[in-house]
């Protein structure tokens, strides 16, 4: 374990010592003072992880040069290799750089800047951070998404912060727009695009590509992980979902129990259908308050040309919160990178430093159920034959579910044909019991895709 | 001059005798708690002015129920009449009404919510309450952008707070998500739609209507004023143009350096014209810092469709602000009416009540200019003959000024042929110069109609 001022090209000193100076350096710059025209008391930061966010926050930090902020600590593992990058020349030769969380825990730092993800072991290290009455500024969404209610108690009991901007749509000010800005409204349901990923992957899917070539493209890109489940599959999506759904609707909900469908079943087709019905595709995460339950889902949706949330191409990230008394808010922008997370970040330790806390609304547990409401799209693949229709109908009407439109678009071959039913609002389980049927259909060569239609314009 | 508590029928009590006992029930109410669940001292929030925003605050009030606030006092002119109609059902039996300013200022209330409008007396009055260490929480425009940062000298003087999220798009979180969201970022650019009442005429005449019918309908509709200049000339949107550069761009401007221009120019012709660009017109109201000046402007601009300023229909308004880090964040929504605007007056005043201070970042006194180099869209009402491409280009080539494209539809009459140049990048005021040369030559027959043409997308 070794610990490394940038500057210091002499033998490293151990943890103990450097903690120890650090230490006796802190108790005479705790008593000094940011630029007399500032009038702040100076703020040092530790920055955990020294990734692509957190040299972007870094260099932002040494742009802006904010008054009364100082960066003070970088924690890594191999913390060498990082020190000595070339992302590491804008941080100052001031810093400490350390591999020793434990360092971390004991130095003057009053503000633990979290970039490092996961639950394990990082919640234990903010545990313990919170608890020495330092303030913690996160972009992890897992983390608050699975244990924010319980790390936001033990930060008040300590009488220190816990932000999170950065956890949900990167730089785009949702959390704090929600907070301090919607906080007199009566939000009832969410609506967003919150993978980048996913909106890059569908939006070049409209555009004519293929989902495998797209998704490598996105891999290579590194817009998708080698392993893009967690994209793809919604969960990603999903702990910013139950992030937003607490603050925006007081609904604290289990995250498992939020649904998720994957983008991966969607093919070219499928736009070419949802373009007849002015529709696009995107992964839509949304939440609703519904009595005393929460209906949550993150799903690819056919969405309206005319929505907003049609608007987001690329990477781009979106949320729409509808309020009683003040109709649609969106909030857009871009969702993820180095850059934008970094502005989030950056924007939180500006708020910690300034002692401006977050408005607070109290939150219920609630039960949630992905089940909605809605009229769906069902795309089928089929070896056609005369009566096709009169067994999809025969299905549904069992269900009680009416047929709203049926698609079939010349061009394809007959004994493998994409055939297309909307059906009229109605739960999606219930659709899906009708569906189970038509599946074993002999004439059924895949099993078929059900998207939810999404409807969010105004009410009112 | 009258106080009356709504419930009381008996021969009212004058105002000394009211303020008296008010101040009496304070030193009781002042140790009073809010429900134990919420552990908050008793918030008390006195409102000045119950027309249609009063009224929808009171009644977001009397909804939400938020845990520590309670609604003390209203204050309006020809007060009986306000407090037996309807609108007021919502407001609690307990809240004092009174015509009588001295007696908000002498209450007990903490909070004044200011929704008169206006600088004289407003003004005044406001300046006592803070003097008196009350928290003002504001939606007038036209006061904060004139005397914003005198007001908020005058609050931390007296510990009190100014928060005014309603001045500016009304619901549209625009104020708190920049403060809290974007203040770790460098915002270079601002561009918004800030004004519905333009954004309606503009979109009802995108869709082909005609300037003074729309004006009619947004009159009767109570979208525009009888006198509708504030709106139509800019110095509506001017207003909050200064106020989102001071907290954006932290440039204080004067308002009056703000260049305007009327949107009342723009014929149907015009979005012909503007559609064969990919583009419609929207009035537009933008700052960019460049070196140590901003460029401001309010005024009616060519957009390109593929433009998020372009999505904002009827009445939304939308800010885009492009950060050096975080690229283009656009937030969009509902920027007037009663509810819209209660949400942003109430969130207020929910973060005062709860202590939540905004972030603040250094201002400076800037020049402004209405300068911008950008394409312009310049129109002409021609009596048609041989030579006018000709003697347009060669004024144009005088100042250094390049074509981009000459539009020229059928099916208007030659003898009054309006007729389209682009022109590449250019500085409005060299352009002027040229049309004005324009302007004399024997064939023009209106004064020319030039626009800038507005360029959004993220330059990275």
């Amino acid at each position: 374990m070794t610990t490394l001022r940038k500057n210091s090209k002499s033998k490293p000193k151990t943890s103990s010592s450097r903690s120890r100076s650090r230490i006796g350096i802190a108790s005479a710059s705790s008593l000094r003072q940011a630029p007399a025209d500032s009038g702040l008391p100076i703020t040092r930061i530790a920055l955990l992880g020294f990734g692509t966010v957190g040299a972007s926050v870094a260099k932002v930090l040494s742009t802006l040069k904010l008054p009364g902020i100082e960066l003070t600590h970088i924690f890594n593992r191999s913390v060498a290799r990082k020190r000595d990058s070339e992302a590491a020349k804008c941080v100052p030769s001031s810093v400490v750089w350390t591999e020793s969380m434990d360092e971390i825990l004991a130095s003057d730092a009053q503000v633990v800047v979290e970039l490092m993800g996961g639950i394990t072991p990082t919640e234990g290290w903010l545990r313990k951070a919170l608890s020495a009455g330092k303030s913690v500024v996160t972009a992890n969404k897992q983390l608050i998404a699975y244990r924010g209610p319980s790390l936001a108690r033990l930060a008040a009991q300590h009488k220190a912060q816990l932000v999170y901007g950065a956890a949900v749509a990167g730089g785009v000010p949702v959390i704090p727009g929600m907070l301090q800005g919607l906080g007199g409204d009566r939000i009832t349901r969410l609506s967003g695009i919150l993978n980048g990923t996913c909106n890059y992957i569908l939006t070049r899917m409209e555009a004519g590509a293929d989902y495998a070539t797209v998704l490598a493209d996105a891999q290579q890109l590194g817009y998708a992980e080698a392993d893009p489940t967690a994209d793809v599959d919604g969960y990603d999506a999903r702990a910013k979902l139950v992030i937003l759904t607490r603050l925006g609707l007081h609904a604290d909900v289990d995250p498992e129990a939020v649904s998720t469908q994957s983008i991966s079943g969607i093919n070219a087709v499928d736009f070419t259908y949802a373009r007849e019905l002015n529709c696009t595709i995107r992964q839509i995460s949304r939440s609703e308050i519904d009595g005393a339950t929460v209906r949550a889902r993150v799903a690819p949706m056919l969405v309206p040309l005319s929505s907003p949330i049609a608007w987001s191409h690329g990477t781009l990230n979106m949320v729409v919160a509808n309020g009683v008394f003040g109709g649609d808010t969106v909030f857009s922008g871009h969702g993820a990178g180095g850059g934008p997370t970094a502005v989030a970040v950056v924007s939180d330790i500006l708020a910690v430093a300034q002692g401006c806390k977050a408005v607070q609304l109290p939150t219920r547990k609630r039960q949630a159920t992905g089940e909605f409401h809605a009229p769906h799209y069902c795309r089928f693949i089929v070896d056609d034959k005369p009566g096709i229709i009169s067994s999809f109908s025969g299905a549904l009407a069992t269900y009680g579910i009416n047929i709203d439109s049926i698609l079939q678009r010349p061009g394809h071959p007959k004994h493998r044909l994409p055939f297309v039913v909307t059906v009229e609002p109605c739960l999606t389980s219930t659709l899906n019991k009708a569906l189970a049927t038509i599946a074993k259909m002999d004439f059924i060569l895949e099993p078929p895709l059900c998207l939810q239609m999404l409807s969010l314009e105004d009410k009112d």
